[in-house]
């Protein structure tokens, strides 16, 4: 694993949990965790329970005993990383968003196919695909139940930089962080208004904002810096069908700490999910009636979904015994092992990655050209 | 009508509205409004928009122009008029609880009957079966929809009485008001737990509290008298079924206001129910699946009551356009002069009202026997 | 009043219901009701309580009886009536949107302007701004408990179109309507957002959708007619101070049957409201916290604006005893009269109005030229 | 660790985890897991990460590295393992209910004290004071936001026994479990109850109901078996302070899965928690206002207990991210350790599950003789 922050402890939670909770093929060995600071590395090391140390990730393409390489570190390295790793003939787990712009974006589609030819696998992050809930409301649109869908409507709302005082961390710099809300916010949405429409985005028009425009430098001595990426963006977006979308992300919703939201809207119902009640899918079935009586008893069923036959529960708790936010890296730890012991395509691919990037890029060329209509 | 207070106001708003509301085969006509304090009367009635006053409620019975008495006094004073107007041949409208006892309660339905003989109807105003989430919910149950009862949940939680500093009113003494929250709010849902179900309560264990025992009077000069009814409530109970049934009935639940909360599981399905959002009914069809997937997609769903073929909503607005707790009132009103101008049974009826008053008075027995379990 | 639709019967039930729930400084005599089809036009009188019919709208300006004009007809009489009306010393209450198009809008704000200087007055019934929750709202932002303003986010959804055979009626012609959801339900949220924030709307980028392009012609023999307004619109919007704002509005949302929901977040702050629950305001002050043990205590709290020192509800019925959707309208009418008997201005200003009409042409202009970002 | 079962596998994931979230004083090594059938212990242990089996508990006592029992059995063997275990000198962490009976408890008790005097630690395994949300709800109980406490209303709703044909597994035999509702899901919320308010339960009374009386045996050949325990329990009791309680605990409230409920009412404000939403809080400051405006804007506040500063909260993820009930388990095993580690008493202790086990057979008791009221 090369990095050890947020990300890096998330990841290790669930290498060390997958084994547990599922019958897998094969069965991880957190071997080595890669980190320039040897000391912050060690530490982090015995901390996530990793056999030991490296201090240059190229040393891990070498070892035999990395066999997939995760891949935790900011936007900026993770072209470079990610397409050594594969040529080298390790499986990669990529952090998303995938990379800082679309070239780097091509080149690691670009090199994940032609690792795939060779059996080697890689996947992003976008971890929510894992949620429960949102599987089983893929499986639910996939199967009809929602019909012709009209609209999509996501937002994904924090609000950590509210506060004006708040630093300038490495996510507020583009050089590292490519974008703001848009690449760490908003592109999980992207991603899932496309995996769970099973449509791709057709065209965007977007507007960014940066509300506040210097904060103090870390470690600065009161001096500040700018900050050089969106603190928040809103577009609108068509799919393929013609459906209407809009997406908002920001980091200034004060209150909202991790609302993911996204509700979709069908000819014969619709969906509706919020990240801080991660267990629940509100599912309106419009088609609900109370039979001899005729009386409509349509309305937002709220499905706690945590029984046994909803995707992953077969592993977990009894129902109600609801799930955590790290659940979904144990899953999606899960389901990359299963695929890459049954040499099987995963996903969602690098490609996945890249139509993401896609559509990151022709908003902020929008943002850029007065919110003019971008094709992807 | 006889009283003009809260309940005043609110079935003077229905009766001035339910002819415009709805198609009603009689013509409600505002005739006079009774008190004791005429110049009070006179400017309630100027309010409310009656045509006259009265200051003793017994020259209503002779007026030729009153077909209905509408008795919104304390319960001390709901038998003798009621009694008399049926006797003078008027319909009677009588607000909840029915009586301060039993015996007063027995009084009223045995003239309620002999004047049903004559043509004469009577209702007693638990208003809330005019709610149309809880007809609706009435409604699936007779249908099946929920299956064999198991549970009943109700609880009526307000927080007036949480300041010790609030005045010693009527609604406290026992010689005006019979009981507290047992008659003011427990009545309302024993009549619709009875209601719901179609089933009678057969046996209660319940306990009852006075948190703060004495009041400044209202007037008094800085005096305090001491409060003679229950603050708060509660007692389990069985069903004729043999489901288990609990109510909660308290004047000192801070924060809920009107919290009226209603919950009826059966073994198919269950039902949820919360004054507070009284457009809404939670149903859970257990029975709920994802079809060809074989997932389950039962959960509570949040029925917003407001469509055409919903009870009383043909009259009303179109969907999600809400209805306030006053329209209980127009509907009851409709209800009645439907009845009457058809010369059929109402309900509910002062033998409903009667049979509330005895679980009530068991609930009272019991409290005062160490809880022990007391039949109906 | 002209017109007698689904807008007649609520405003009916205000002007009815207010002289009794409010004291006012005037008495409304509901006079006359306008129809070209006579016979519909006294069944409606009837039924709402007019005191006669006029199937010429030209003939209530000539009444002496007539001090005030209420249009509820489509949106393409508006600006003639309106503007007749004023000039003829009436008072005029005028359902929105103001008009089909800015130039009408302009006429009519003019007209207005005119008429003001002569004591008579007018309002465009954007009664979302009497919902007490609302009002509550805005009185919040004013006093500084939101601080400042960096998101709106807005939406109008509904979903009775959602059937392709529901038919062709005259909301959804242009030469009727002037619009579809954009004027319908989009100015709504329009209005709510300059008058909730205090800030006007500076610019737009929109698009809109027509998903079923024809309808069945009601007592068309089976033919089907072009559908010539918007099914749906998104637009994303700047306010005056740099705050960033989405709005959308729907005809096509499945379960969503009245679901305007409009959301504030602040540097301090944050409210949400949803018209469905429209007694509920939704409020986290970021501030809060747990005092001594300096835990945080921030969270959306759940207001029932029911309290008596909330707006409007000293009229209205005790604490938790809930509002409808026609209350709205009641309030409405109590700030015209009161504002008339007054003699002083009243808002939502023709001018207002016609502040909402510019947005939703800049929205139509923007949508019509590939989302180019279109000022105000 | 005895038993691996259901609590086994959560227990298990608490001792993996606990070292890699918590920085601790003490690193568990899961030595040894014990049950009878050899194969299915060799799996479980296999599966869970344990070192090796036992298939008799008495082996454990006598293994030096072997420092702490945790005991996950049902509850006819807990005092046998637990007081043999604390005379052996093992720590002991016991599932709940501490017992069958208030006799075995007692002796738990006893052993408990005895050991302490040597530094033995005994926990009994309420896990659920380890849900960050009820913690922080003590902490503004104990801190006196919620005031002068009136009410507790707790339930405990489960469905997995709606259904007639669910096997009669050792959960409904009460030589194996002791009760069924009442030890399984009632003793939690007596314990909360306490927990919460800082006061024991000083009496009660009871009512008990067994709505299926015969379920097929497992493996049985289509033979049924009788049902010896509750399927559902209520009762009502006071606390110390003379505030009222209310308890339910079912496993046929059809569409709840896992829903623990409490509410507290106090004379300042209120509380208010579901289990199916573990990460929030509803708070209800009673004496919120809007400052300048003297509006009151009061309400239940929906706090996300996933800040820095609650309860535990430190170890885990960014705020929003959300916790699972599993998380209960890893927080209580810190909790543990640490205070063994620290010679520090530890809580729940065995005296508290005495005084939960006490209450239950109190109730038991009131069911079995007409509901009488029962004292502590």
């Amino acid at each position: 694993m090369v990095g050890y922050a947020f990300m890096g402890a998330a990841h290790s939670q669930a290498w060390r949990t997958a084994p547990h909770a599922f019958d897998l093929p094969l069965r991880p060995v957190l071997a080595a965790l890669c980190g320039r600071d040897r000391a912050a590395a060690e530490a982090a090391a015995q901390r996530y329970g990793f056999g030991g140390v490296e201090t240059d990730w190229r040393a891990l393409l070498d070892r035999d005993d990395v066999q997939l390489i995760d891949v935790c570190t900011p936007g900026d390295s993770h072209a470079e990383i990610s397409v050594a790793a594969l040529e080298a003939g390790k499986h990669v787990l990529c952090e998303k968003p995938l990379a800082n712009t679309v070239p780097e974006a091509e080149a690691m589609a670009a090199a994940a196919a032609r690792a795939q030819a060779r059996g080697v696998r890689s996947m992003v992050g976008f971890n929510y695909r894992r949620v429960p809930a949102l599987a089983l409301a893929r499986d639910l649109i996939a199967s009809g139940r929602v019909g012709e869908i009209r609209h999509v409507r996501a937002s994904y709302l924090q609000d950590w930089l509210a506060d004006p005082a708040f630093p300038l961390t490495w996510r507020l710099q583009k050089e590292h962080a490519g974008s703001g809300a848009l690449g760490d916010l908003g592109a999980h949405v992207v991603d899932l208004a496309q995996y769970l429409t099973g449509q791709l985005i057709s065209g965007v028009s977007g507007v960014t904002a940066t509300f506040v425009p210097e904060r103090p430098i870390p470690g600065g001595g009161g001096r500040s810096g700018p900050v050089t990426v969106d603190d928040a963006v809103a577009f609108t977006a068509r799919l393929e069908s013609g459906a209407l979308a809009t997406f908002e992300a920001t980091r200034f919703a004060s209150g909202r700490k991790n609302a993911l939201r996204i509700e979709v809207y069908g000819a014969r119902g619709s969906l509706a999910f919020d990240l801080e009640r991660l267990n629940e899918l509100e599912f309106c079935d419009n088609t609900d009636s109370a039979g001899s009586t005729g009386q409509a008893t349509a309305g937002f069923r709220r499905i706690l979904v945590t029984e046994p036959g909803h995707p992953y529960l077969s592993a977990w708790w009894p129902p109600g015994h609801v799930l955590g936010w790290e659940h979904t890296f144990v899953n999606q730890a899960r389901d990359l092992l299963t695929d890459i012991a049954a040499d099987s395509d995963t996903e969602p691919s690098f490609a996945d990655g890249l139509q993401v990037q896609r559509v990151m890029a022709a908003v902020q060329h929008s943002a850029a050209h007065a919110s003019a209509w971008t094709r992807i």
